[in-house]
């Protein structure tokens, strides 16, 4: 490539996605997604669509209102729509909230593990970053976000990840109420599975945004739906950045049937409690086997054992055509995040490991 | 807002996309969507999807394989799936690409009468410009593209929009040879029209990407698929880009549905085809009735009446409820952009504007 050329293109460290093989018969426990399909309302909008295939040609609703309104009607609590932006994910919602708020001079404060995608974002948007490193026991130094300093921003995944560990709430108000002067992102992707919400909060404290997912606790990940909650004035500020990007993020098919599923409250607790059970059972297995993790709140455990390597117990799994994620930084290259799976699969991952650890 | 707050929020003056209205009635030809329903073709990825819509617990794909390999068979010529890039629209396409691509020192060049977008995208990524005024009759003026200078960057829609008009590949071609120093975009998202394509040239240009769309002459402006098309170095370069934002932005549905109908080439053929000759139909009888308009390649005609003024018929065709678009910038204020619709629709759009010219 011409020198001149390559000399424009942006420096970037792009994040790596866990792999998603295209083999059969592999246990895929590594990026965290639902093992139960999603709630059979999506039929009713799959049906929607094959009816009138013709509204295709015409572009989406850029505004996503049908979307918004099942949330704000999901949500209740006094959120309208004007409380909610919608994205291709989780991703395209933080990342557009960092090209969106995070231009002051003042560095972003997130801490050194969690979700590796933040300090991607901020070297794209080249957006300074001040890390606070996670205590021995892989939880936030809290004095580290209620110092009395100025910031440029706050972004705190809670429950985090991977560790799985949860902040209660009163502690993300304490955050917001003592950064006025910046936006605190509050990245709830796992909150279902057993974290406290700080969505209640969002028309109290000005200066707080909380992104949520349909991609693990609703079983949508193959759609690609993810959304903020904010007070209006935030939400329009990020509509504005969003519409200087992209005017129609949200196809037809998705807001259709994203608003579906949320009408199946019964299917998604049902769904949400058989991981956490299991979540619990494989808590006590893996401990037995010689396995310790922070108390994962999430559908997630992130685990190190007592003697073998984070990297054999990862390559030993991947043999076995178990996929679980392995990190490399130094930190935690000794764990494995393992995603709860159904019953079935559990028990093959237990007889896995048991298998591994008796070398 | 807090003061220091509201400063942290970046800067932005958002692209307008035209009227969606909810209203039913309406003759919508003000965002250039196709009037014809998409290819049933479609069907088969909707009921692959209803099949097993527990694939919808899964990521999607993030390198959109089949959608690039399926986009690879169509256009053949030596071209692989590491040539394409996709995106949720080829706004997102071209918005990265500003990302990815302009980052010199020097302005990115593009005329003052274009797609719109480009100057918000500038303004959005903070890129330095620089505009190339179209000349009487609307046409770019070719020297400005072919100086002895160094650019950041240049953007060309072909055939341009609003005025519908189309340059010969071979003055791309020159302007690529004219700046190796920098990218070239070239916008084609009406080139199946009557345009002429560049995409037979990446491989020859390693400065040239060629983006287009599903939304016109594909009907599919609701499932927002764009793609580009450039030599594998650039495609890689645009994808690290990409994957430092976004890792799964095609979401699983669209990926299905966007490979289904290329292989359904005569429909595309034939609506094409219908289009082009209700557009030449069209331009004969709004000349019959005093308007002027360049000769326009794609499925939208940008006239301009010898009396009425554009902002008056405007508001006179949207009484009749028959929505057409128009600009507020000076040099343009006079005409409206007219998409092409079905025979009865322009039939009506004829209708009427006999009536109003009568005046």
């Amino acid at each position: 490539m011409n020198r001149e050329l390559a000399e424009k293109i942006r420096k970037v460290t792009p994040y790596t996605p866990g792999e998603q093989p295209k083999k059969k018969g592999i246990i895929k426990l590594n990026t965290n997604e639902n093992p139960y399909p999603p709630s059979e309302k999506i039929r009713e909008a799959i049906q929607e669509i094959n009816d009138d295939t013709s509204r295709l040609r015409l572009y989406p609703d850029p505004d996503s209102s049908i979307l918004k309104e099942a949330l704000a009607r999901h949500f209740g609590n006094g959120l309208s729509k004007k409380n909610f932006f919608t994205g291709v994910g989780s991703d395209d919602v933080l990342g557009m909230a960092f090209l969106a708020f995070f231009n002051g001079n003042e560095p972003v404060l997130f801490p050194d593990i969690t979700y590796s995608f933040y300090e991607v974002w901020a070297e794209l948007f080249n957006v300074k970053t001040k890390i606070s490193n996670l205590d021995e026991n892989m939880r936030l130094v809290k004095e580290d976000f209620l110092k009395n300093e100025k910031l440029g921003g706050i972004v705190i995944a809670n429950p985090n990840a991977p560790t799985g560990l949860c902040e209660p709430v009163a502690f993300i108000k304490e955050v917001a109420l003592a950064h006025p002067e910046c936006l605190l992102i509050v990245d709830e992707a796992y909150v279902d599975f057993g974290g406290e919400s700080a969505v209640s909060l969002v028309n109290e404290l000005p200066n707080l945004l909380v992104a949520q997912t349909f991609s693990k606790s609703r079983s949508l990940a193959g759609l690609r739906i993810g959304y903020a909650v904010g007070n209006e004035e935030l939400v329009a500020a990020l509509e504005a950045v969003r519409y200087s990007y992209n005017s129609y993020t949200m196809n037809m098919p998705v807001q259709l049937m994203g608003s579906a599923i949320l009408a199946d409250e019964e299917y998604f607790n049902l769904t949400v409690k058989k991981i956490v059970n299991e979540r619990e059972r494989t808590k006590k297995r893996l401990k037995d086997l010689g396995f310790s993790f922070p108390d994962s709140k999430t559908n997630f455990i992130f685990v190190k054992h007592e003697k073998l390597s984070g990297e054999y117990i990862f390559n030993e799994l991947k043999k076995r055509k178990i996929y679980v994620r392995h990190f490399k930084a130094d930190k935690i290259k000794e764990y494995n995040r393992i995603t709860i799976g159904t019953p079935e699969q559990m028990d093959k991952l237990i007889d896995a490991l048991v298998e591994i650890v008796a070398v």
